[in-house]
């Protein structure tokens, strides 16, 4: 990509309003704009990025072979009678012709419950597994934290529907293994940590995918030992770490990056779901639901991932991996870098090219700091002389020659 | 894909109150589930063919170098009211805590235009296009058309930013040949022709793509020599072909698959969205949108090519290329299928393997030629006696042996 070409240029500011580092980064990268509070748009870096974490987990669910669909956002509110949970604080509603009431689904429990009671019928159609990644919506009181928590923001979720509790547990000890690959694919593996948290009507608890940092929302007792924590909502009722009984737990700071629950039969009760078994006796479905959030994980990995000039994206991710530049201003170093640009792009190797002559190699070196792609490249009178180019890695100070046939 | 593994099966019936050809068909396959008039779940085979249409158009607008973003589905009131565009019927509306009103977008002017003011100031920045693939929401009326007209829906939205009518005006041309393009690649390109219709306050007319088609619910006079229709809403100011003068136009039913408009200044006045032109005065921006429904064309594409048996889909955009059958009980069989299966797959060949093997070879076919995959491939005692498989195309009588060793 020519970053003349590119829609959404880096500022030096932002607005006021803007307390967040991955707002404040984000925006002033030309990643995203804000639309209104917890509501924004992505410009093409963002969604970029945005698309190689969703590409990301698709990989890793389609592997474990649930199937990808596509629900909608607009469901009847009677659903959510039905289920009982049509008194939600977080509900944004809409009203259609004729007095059609509307929900804008902020999960979609109320939707692939009925979706999924239309397909299966028998014990032979279990385990199922199928997911979506998509917008939702949560009318929140307050949207503070970019797009950490969002009134509209982006969501993977996996629901599975399972004969009996053992296979439940079973599918859900795979996916806790599952969201594990994930995080680590994403740069996050070391950060994340695996957390106890409240159950519901009929399981004890939940587990939440803590990403350790101090701005996040959450207080979680972290046991070092065991990688594992207790969301503080519980820590009165478990006291020590569940895994090694360990108490001598430390207090920290995470964003939840992922949430997996076992519903149990609560909403395939509430629809009246149940399948034949073997015996041809009618049992109501178990059922699991897995949530990820790609927008949340993106302002996540800006909030670890950054120093005082910018981002520095994981590799699996980042917009471009090159960032290429060429200063001064002989046409000979202009052209090379054009050259490079062009060959690299045709090996379909990712390359940002900034190609503006007018501005200083100061402010150019800013803005590959600000938007943080893996690897700066640098061609010049200098590196042309040695027939090379300057490579520096985002997250290194040192950088290096690179004789520059190796990239033609 | 291992159709006993797939979500979504195929089915006999569906609701009486699905009148339209696209619904019946699309549902009955199990590509698609009703949640609500208008609104549609996508199962794993109906999203495979929307995503496949959707990245025939992505790939087609960033050839034309636009720039992808991805913007909200809900805004803010006020920008409806800086336009003037509150009080349209099709608004979806919504509250959120402290009384913010949204509306849910129904088109992205109100959102597109005062983003790329953000970012634009200079002729130097224009001409620029920027697209999003996105969901839609409109308060129809009436939704009876399956996913020709829904109240969620998915669209391609491109808007163009000029310093000038001409720019405008070049641009436009441009995207009537990038869209028959599109058509061509999705199979659609000889039923597809650019028709005159309404423009607005700026423009004489504006440009639709009608895939003729009984069922369309547009009705348009046509130019045969030329291959451009008129709607019949400018009939009676436009009485003959705008490109060659005939006069002898014959009446036809189209369905809209695409629609571009010169919006001239009328966005960016309401905004006041200026550059500075060369001479440094401030100049209004002439905008252009051009839309494009993936959702609609899947469903058009039902409706255009099918029989009495299902969709005959066209191969750029079928779930899968080849749908494998084997039949008979033997195991010899079956595990060549498998065999097939499993090397075309790894050759990054799309085959759906139907291995029911309970299952009539009556049931596979009917469900064959329901979904309507581009090529049936059987195998049988018979055909491996012949070390053969038999191959049948979807839109053929006709079927053929052919040497087992070519798909190995």
């Amino acid at each position: 990509m020519l970053y003349s070409k590119l829609f959404g240029k880096t500022s030096k500011t932002v607005s006021a309003d803007e307390e967040s580092i991955n707002a404040q980064y984000l925006i002033r990268g030309g990643f995203i704009n804000k639309q209104m509070a917890g509501i924004y748009n992505y410009l093409p870096l963002g969604l970029r990025v945005l698309t190689k974490i969703q590409n990301i987990i698709r990989e890793e669910m389609l592997a474990a072979d649930a199937n990808e669909i596509l629900m909608p956002s607009l469901t009847q509110e009677e659903s959510y009678k039905t289920t009982g949970r049509d008194n939600m604080d977080v509900l944004f509603r809409s009203e259609g012709h004729g007095g059609t009431k509307y929900v804008l689904n902020p999960t979609h429990e109320e939707v692939v419950t009925p979706l999924v009671q239309r397909y299966v019928f028998s014990y032979q159609d279990l385990p199922l597994g199928v997911f979506q990644i998509q917008n939702k919506y949560r009318n929140e009181a307050r949207a503070k934290s970019g797009i950490l928590r969002g009134r509209e923001f982006n969501m993977k979720d996996l629901y599975s529907f399972h004969t009996d509790e053992a296979s439940l547990n079973e599918y859900y000890e795979v996916m806790k293994k599952v969201y594990h690959k994930i995080y680590d694919r994403l740069g996050l593996g070391e950060l994340t940590i695996l957390t106890y948290a409240s159950g519901g009507a009929f399981s004890r608890y939940s587990h939440e995918f803590q990403t350790l940092c101090a701005v996040g929302e959450d207080t979680i007792f972290t046991c070092e030992k065991c990688k594992i924590g207790i969301n503080k909502e519980i820590i009165s009722e478990q006291t020590t770490c569940p895994e090694c009984g360990n108490v001598d737990l430390v207090e920290k700071n995470g964003i939840e990056v992922g949430n997996i629950f076992k519903l149990r039969t609560k909403f395939s009760s509430a629809f009246n779901f149940k399948y034949s078994d073997a015996a041809g006796q009618e049992q109501l479905v178990e059922m699991g639901c897995y949530g990820m959030g790609p927008s949340r994980i993106m302002g996540t990995l800006v909030e670890v991932f950054h120093d005082d000039n910018g981002i520095v994206w994981p590799e699996s991710v980042a917009p471009f991996k090159y960032h290429l530049i060429a200063l001064g201003k002989e046409d000979e170093t202009f052209e090379m870098a054009q050259k490079l640009y062009k060959t690299m792009t045709a090996n379909g190797i990712e390359v940002l090219f900034d190609d503006r002559r007018e501005l200083t190699a100061g402010a150019k070196f800013a803005d590959a700091d600000l938007l943080g792609l893996p690897v700066r490249m640098i061609i010049s009178k200098k590196t042309l002389e040695k027939q090379s180019v300057e490579i520096k890695k985002r997250n290194s100070d040192q950088s290096e020659l690179e004789p520059i046939e190796n990239y033609l």
